[in-house]
């Protein structure tokens, strides 16, 4: 009899904790990342410059698998791995990021701990080395959430964030884009001048105008973390922010997954795109592969968007779907086990 | 045998509607709006305050009304109506916005409609006198979905939005406010000292420093839009964004809900609250009042925020909870039937 009350407590002690979804140590980890989805073609890379961004992200997934490896918190790895990001031009974030209309840059960023759903995001800064160290500052040092602008900057300031002068930024690669940009705005606006927004919208959307890198690790305690860093479009205008510093959009992490975008960032606002995967898992019990996909091939194309996401779960199972002709990515397990990739398998 | 195919054909339609959720054409229709949650105590008002309250809400209903009872759409109200309580002294939006730390204004505000899941937002923007219409145009006449700080004003300027200069908003009663929060921050510096970063988050929270203003509608033709406007918190600092002018936080429609949060902002973004109280209708099949309740008496208290929201879904079912002393709000229904409210019931 009293075996079977023992038994009885442990089965309502084990629904509790299914219940509440605590974090399980099991000493498993992983981490995953993104360097931007968009139109990358084989054809018009050269196999040199494929092994630069291969190489790009074996540097950014080694320094976070060394964290986690080492019993480091899944948000020291992904803040980590992508300020290395941030740091190589290679990549439309941080040091690469890409121009306005106005030939300045605006960064945003943010970060979250499935841990305790705490977050933090930074949003059209221009002096801040590195945005996602300035978006955990915000979410550790601060009683808010998100900061914009010049006010973001004076924050980052008053907690010893690395400055840099806007020309840090600057690179010709970039440059250059901006200028190939507003050369087609301009051939588009005689091309398009009855189209309908619809159309524009459309045509904008073809264009490699976006680029992001982002992270996502589980960590030797069973905890989640996300963080996601971009310098936005290409000739963006008006102060445009797109999905990566919105919580639940760009970037989310609970105690069910971690997840962060890359892509046309409005339609990944407008879907909630980081928080319904999440949602698809925790209150239709998909499996995270199931959720993502239908997230990124079913939702996605429907609302005319583009783009793909990285997420990892609490039991390691991770994803990383796109619709575009290709996504920056790779991953490292427990057992040092790594791949890197850019085109569809 | 031909009777039985016919059925079983329209069953499969009907089917196939469910699933795809079209709204539906009832002529049924319905609004509610809030002017804010937090400590509004009885003992502090006067009824002759409270009228003065009360007038001001059902005037914003009244103008979002007709608009419902000639046909017209759920975004065409939720925008007119937030217009009212935007051009109203009395509520923390538009002209009777709340000071920053510096003596300035600061606005956010968003639109989302359900329809077709188009949404905008301005955050951090000083000079449009109607910061709701800026979200909207941001919506209808840009390929983003937010802008933020001076570009959104230089958007708003070249859509032919109504600029003010900054004077427009000031008010003795929001400047007394902002001196009397200086005043405060000043004490609690001395006394919480050596308080950790928690109990600092919950005297904060304790404070009336935050209001909104917010409608959501079901129009006769089944379509469902929500809006929302704040000037965010007294002497905010670093250009702090809250959950108003984020998709899927603050302000959230779809074909299922259309929901407007006010409260400790930032609770509301690390919860994704709109898109979760949608999620738990589309996803867990909870009805609108289970799925808000949840959010605002269950999971917004259990991480320490406080607040409360408005949602109304596609069968013209609404809740207004909140789990402050008080939230100004209010509904109006197709029969003209009216109700506004200030403290629990």
């Amino acid at each position: 009899m009293k075996k079977v009350l023992v038994v009885l407590l442990l089965i309502f002690v084990n629904q509790l904790i299914a219940q509440k979804n605590e974090p399980v140590a099991t000493g498993n980890y992983v981490l995953v990342i993104h360097g931007g989805a968009g139109t990358i073609l084989k054809s018009q890379m050269t196999p040199q410059r494929e092994e630069v961004y291969m190489n790009a992200l074996k540097k950014a997934l080694r320094i976070g698998y060394s964290i986690l490896k080492n019993g480091g918190t899944a948000i020291d790895a992904v803040e980590a791995t992508v300020r290395v990001m941030e740091d190589d031009p290679l990549f439309n974030a941080g040091k690469g990021a890409v121009f306005t209309n106005e030939g300045k840059i605006e960064l945003d960023a943010a970060i979250m701990n499935g841990a305790d759903l705490t977050a933090g995001a930074v949003a059209g800064v221009t002096t801040i080395k590195n945005p996602v160290s300035a978006a955990r500052a915000v979410m550790e040092k601060s009683n808010h959430v998100m900061m914009i602008g010049g006010g973001a900057e004076k924050f980052a300031k008053t907690v010893g964030l690395e400055i840099v002068d806007p020309s840090y930024f600057f690179t010709d690669d970039r440059w250059n884009g901006l200028l190939k940009a507003k050369m087609e705005d301009s051939l588009k606006q005689n091309i398009y001048r009855d189209s309908t927004k619809r159309s524009f919208y459309q045509f904008n959307n073809k264009d490699d105008k976006f680029g992001t890198v982002g992270a996502v690790a589980l960590d030797q305690s069973g905890h989640l973390a996300a963080a996601t860093s971009t310098g936005g479009m290409t000739n963006k205008k008006f102060g445009r922010v797109g999905d990566v510093p919105i919580i639940g959009a760009g970037t989310y992490a609970n105690n069910y997954c971690a997840v962060s975008c890359t892509g046309y960032g409005e339609y990944f606002i407008r879907l909630v795109m980081a928080k319904s995967v999440a949602d698809l898992i925790e209150l239709k019990n998909l499996s995270l592969k199931e959720a993502a996909n239908i997230m990124i091939m079913k939702k996605l194309p429907a609302l005319g968007g583009d783009g793909g996401l990285i997420a990892v779960d609490k039991n390691g199972n991770f994803t990383m779907p796109f619709n575009t002709t290709g996504m920056y990515r790779g991953y490292i397990k427990a057992d040092g086990g790594m791949e890197v990739k850019i085109y569809k398998d």
